[in-house]
């Protein structure tokens, strides 16, 4: 049994052996960047039993794997952002503070999720006035019901980013997987909107580092676009490793403890929460979505368990 | 003795009598309003020892004879507010409130004393985004000790009173007594700014409901001024009788009953804050600011208190 | 395709064509109100596909077309409840407000769904003391995690409720449907317990505007009952439409834009929550419930799925 | 110098030299409790400098070697009130809590000061309603300010009061010191009142342990009045002192460090707050207040500093 | 049809009759706890319907009659750890409390549950530093939405629970099924933990009273372990049978009445919630947990339902 | 007159002139950093009336000149610690923040002032456990009723400043004047102290930047002692000018414009507030602190008064 953090790198891939039980990140249904085509068929070639943190989930929608490093994200972007605004950094020399009889920092963050959720958490301890831009109507009302009169939420539309971008001192991308349905549709932030709508010496900060959704190029160090720092660093939680790690550990033991306690066929089996994270059962793609993604053949994982009803 | 709530009214002049302990709201360094001049008159020549409710105070500058007044005025002007933005009313049809994806309706106050504070949590409790307009930095920093991070504080000057009155959808006035000692100013907002600056439909309440510092005429009746709702009620206070009166009784009592316990020359000698409210004795006018306000010579109460030392 | 806020009104019934898609408020399982029962036979008579806002549902149970104007009228009952209170609208002179040294007025509410928790928030923001009266048991946990000690709750019973309506300074019904299940039960707050239990100068509220809850007219004005003014204004959220029309818009956007896209057959078959509001098909009545209330054959839609599954 | 905790007992009177320097909690002006004079009596001819800590006061009228014991006592007045009130101590078996459907249970408090502050906010944090009985209007407000609208606070006279007797489960007596102005007044509560208006398995706990306030004896356990369970053990803090003991001397310790560094006579002379303490100084009286409670001749410090001018 | 509090005692079994229906806490599948065998047989020999309050459940997991008496378990907890910290119980002296200088008590719960959430809401709002360790991630995140910033969550190991015991002043366990699916696993805390790690003078309540989980016998008294104050006091809602039991009673009435109306055989196959509470039908085992905990032979309740599905 | 923000630098002395008006910082009490001492006789030997804007201070003790900047700097530093604690930074990697199951990061704050406060509820808002270590009892107490059980307090001593640095991931000092009547006291806080006791890895923050206080040279970039990043960074609000800027000026204007309006020598005559910030006159030190620190002849203003009685 493999516990990896990181997906495989190419030169991990001559390493994984048939029925060998692979727990990692995959990230296989996820962007448009290049690589994961290739993982996909090593994970297929070797014939590992390959586990997708990222697509573990529990009935109620939750991600265990997923939402400490999305917490985590959504934290630092709010931080990253109040140091770069900062004039020594090429900021405007906002503070993400309240100043009495000076107007808070506008900081507008674009998505409600995990990671929308906790920047909003932070910039509003900060201080700042925050607008949450979601397309969910749901969502809407549980950000409402978390956040009470605390926070401005508008209902996300091309009028409603623009609007947004131009108010920003700091805006955040939170958005991950941008109505993948409808094919490839355009990044729903360009370059240009960055440059020509936001304020010189803001800050853009995009936590999803997927230039599908913004059309910016991830970086580990934060760039200009214009007058504006854009800030696209990928693997933000790596930065707090002390507390990613064992906030990851903890997440991943009881399924690693299931796993080895009954074999991963009997886990899945059992587990429905761990079974969403099954992509791979020797050379097989169980998955859909994986499948679908990678235009690869679906393999039902019912067709297992019947073949192995006596197990 | 004699425990009024509204000041004396003509008809009532001729009841005064010499020596005779009036407790009440005198007003006498308040406004433009005509009539005052009459009062102070009859206050002298009656010869009454009177005691203005509204001048009381305690050390840290507590007045506790206009708290509750100020504190229930300035909870009604938003409630008033609320209900005239509706339709029926010829509101613009906003609700000072907060719905999830769309924008709260912004309320701005001027003035950060007792009425303006409690029409700010008011309508912070409600939903509403609301700003105060207030000029004294001490008190700014109060404010934001007070509210945190959920009002935004703006300096008082000129633009930011325009800004605010673009912006709101509900303006309260809170502020009573502008720069007295700079002698006669023109008003703080005139009837033009109201009519040409907010919104087609908002809403303006003047708590002060005095023309020297906004420029409209108190009524009974909300009226419009060109598409603004105007709301310039006197005394809301007594719309709530049930209320007012008692919180003005508990707040009376001890001083009245000092009066009556240790007759009013002791109790004001001994008592500092109930000093401060006295007004008028025997003729004289022994309230520095009453004497400056009605140009009456002033007779300092230290006088009294010298010829009758051995009392 | 028509998207309507309002149910069709007699003289729209002859527009609606066959096959046409129809988007509105329905309310056709609710109340004793008479009309729906003329709606329902058009819209069968009609053919249209009819989809009732009210009626589409989340999986967790969340309306998202009821949920804005539910909070909305929540929020306005309180507010022109603190308005009637006050004594030039003939109320007993009350503040929903907290005054130092002055008990609370007493607002109690029945029922704590989204109307009566929005009720709740505003009174208890306004300052009030607050008692919900609700039947529910989990939703009474519910109520504690969302207001933790603020607020008192009670089991929904008829000693509660004549309790409730004794020390009530404001009492707002906030329930809508009453076991309907049981049949044509009594309601459960008739005009003489408002007349007889009430306190002079009280107010009362009926969110519901329905007479088989509380045994009084909807009107669009408030009047007396006894001496207790009664507000059973039908559609609140009208007051406000600057709010509570985008907030539907955003709410119902969603919804149109994928029967847009994929028409209305692979629309409600693939987005369950949507196939929840479908009450009439080309002449059929394919809701349960909807047949049920208007004693009409049920189709179920599963047959339609059946004979198109090649669509 | 001699630094105690508890004032001097009367076997460790003649242990007291001339000149030597007293911190010592003294109490000479407090309550009808015997031993007083004597103490007063022992301070003057030893000729000690005896400084009372619980009158030491800064500026703004804050005790800090009472704030600790007050704050203590408040808190642990309402964890043994919730402990008897449980049905194995023999009351009526309710909880200071919130439980969903139920009414919660009513805690009065009389009197707002430290003592009174401090169970207030104990028995809000464990979901009791909780009403303040309070005189001073100003204290209202702050206490307004305080706990916003989660405390209801009424104005203290004797309907109040009796009305609190009735409606508590658990009512605290947190007033120390009784208009000794007014001379030997009758208590505020008596015996009587506890027995007849209260309800059964109710319990009263009096902090103040002072027979001139409520007619009850101090005595280290608790015991019965009628079917009343009444608290009125003296020294509460000491049944904490792992938390009081260090809380006392931290506030203590500046003071003495001052006594020490400096000498008495210059300590006093150059910090008012310590002067505020200071009681006797080699056999005179120089506190006012002492004086007048202990019948004994005054002798203003000026005295000294005036004859120690070279000092 | 009987409704009972506590489940039914030996001297009780020959009253049970055949097809009578029992309502009642019957705790068949917890703990080690003699007696409960002879109970399961006596409901089986009667031929009573037999539904265990424990075990009602709503579509989310919450369990309306366990909720109350666990919401009541957990603070009492605190209360009586509170009060058994005190010295003259033999405590160390701690307060439960915050004072300004001193490092509040330390808190620590094993199990995040309603138990434990109860326990540790009320000792952070008595101002403790709360600790919660609970295995579950899902429920840890759950917890975090809750208590935000204010409480520290440990993922629960053996470590942890070590390091809990050694820094508490007070630990509380409100974990109550301890993985009953891995046998007979020894107790999580022992008596030697307790007392080796533990600080003198510290309290241990054990709220589950449950030697399979903490090697420790329930009993009515708190008794000393070393220098360890261990309250493991059974039942412990009896204590404030005021609350308690209309809670209870509020809770249960709506299945009674539902039983009432339809006969049992309707209800349980109507709602879901009460099926799941359903033990015992006329001599056989319907409840699949039970079956396993008893080792007695499990009948569907599905055949009961075809074989009537007529009625 | 002139207007400045910074003290005037060397080469700016020759413009000084006699009788001019000058409002600047000139914190000639503070700190052993050379450069004042030449600054001082600068501004006699030209003949200037010199205000010191971080001496002008409202009756309550306020300083409304120097509380923006002290609130901005207080809450960079936070800002910049958790910067600095990532690991690109060479931080230990622990985020200032709170994520389940992972026990926060410890930020322990050294003084509690306006900059302390300012950083304890910035570190608190972000997720931390705080520690203030503060020496005024009466201090502690107002953080107590600011934070409520949300922080920890403790006095200050040596022995809890070191337990401090151990425990710290974030310490920040916020004492600025130690002591100075002590005369020439060794820091409080060593550079051995910060390398020996502090974790690897750990942020230490001075916003004082004064070497008589923290035995660390300012230094414009962070810096290593040891394993410990130390930011000593001098001017901190100056990153944020677009903040800091308009707010300082606010609070100048009032003044600045009374001294325009009456002239400085009406001015300070009328408010004393002003006044306490007046530091030289025309060749005199008419600050006693000022003549102390710089141990110059201090000459009263109240003889200019006498003088000029007239003016």
């Amino acid at each position: 049994m493999i516990v990896k953090v990181k997906e495989p790198l190419p030169q991990e891939y001559p390493l994984l052996r048939h029925g060998q039980i692979l727990f990692s990140y995959l990230h296989l249904t996820e962007g448009r960047i290049g690589g994961c085509k290739a993982l996909a068929e090593a994970l297929i070639q070797s014939g590992v039993i390959a586990i997708a943190y990222e697509m573990i989930r529990t009935k109620d929608g939750f991600r265990p794997l997923l939402a400490p490093m999305s917490k985590i994200a959504g934290h630092l972007s709010v931080i990253l952002g109040a140091y770069y605004l900062q004039i020594p950094m090429k900021g405007q020399g906002t503070l993400i503070g309240r100043i009495p009889g000076i107007p808070p920092a506008e900081v507008v963050i674009l998505g409600g999720g995990t990671v929308g959720t906790s920047a909003a958490k932070t910039a509003l301890a900060l201080g700042a006035n925050v607008t949450i831009i979601e397309k969910d109507v749901r969502r809407l009302y549980q950000l409402n019901d978390l956040f009470g009169n605390k926070v401005t939420t508008v209902f996300s539309n091309e009028e409603n980013i623009r609007e947004g971008l131009r108010k920003a001192d700091l805006f955040i991308n939170a958005v991950f997987c941008y109505a993948p349905k409808f094919g490839h549709s355009p990044p729903i932030i360009t370059k240009d909107m960055i440059c020509e709508m936001m304020k010189k010496g803001a800050v853009f900060v995009d936590v999803a580092t997927d230039e599908a959704i913004v059309e910016i190029k991830p970086s580990p160090k934060p760039f200009m676009i214009g007058d504006v720092t854009v800030i696209s660093i990928p693997n933000l939680p790596s930065r707090v490793a002390r507390v990613a790690t064992p906030a990851l550990a903890n997440a991943i033991l009881p399924y690693v403890m299931e796993v080895a306690d009954k074999g991963w066929f009997k886990a899945v089996k059992e587990n429905p929460d761990l079974l969403k994270g099954l992509n791979f059962v020797e050379g097989k793609v169980v998955n859909k979505e994986v499948a679908i993604s990678q235009e690869l053949e679906y393999y039902p994982i019912k067709n297992f368990f019947d073949k192995n009803a006596n197990v």
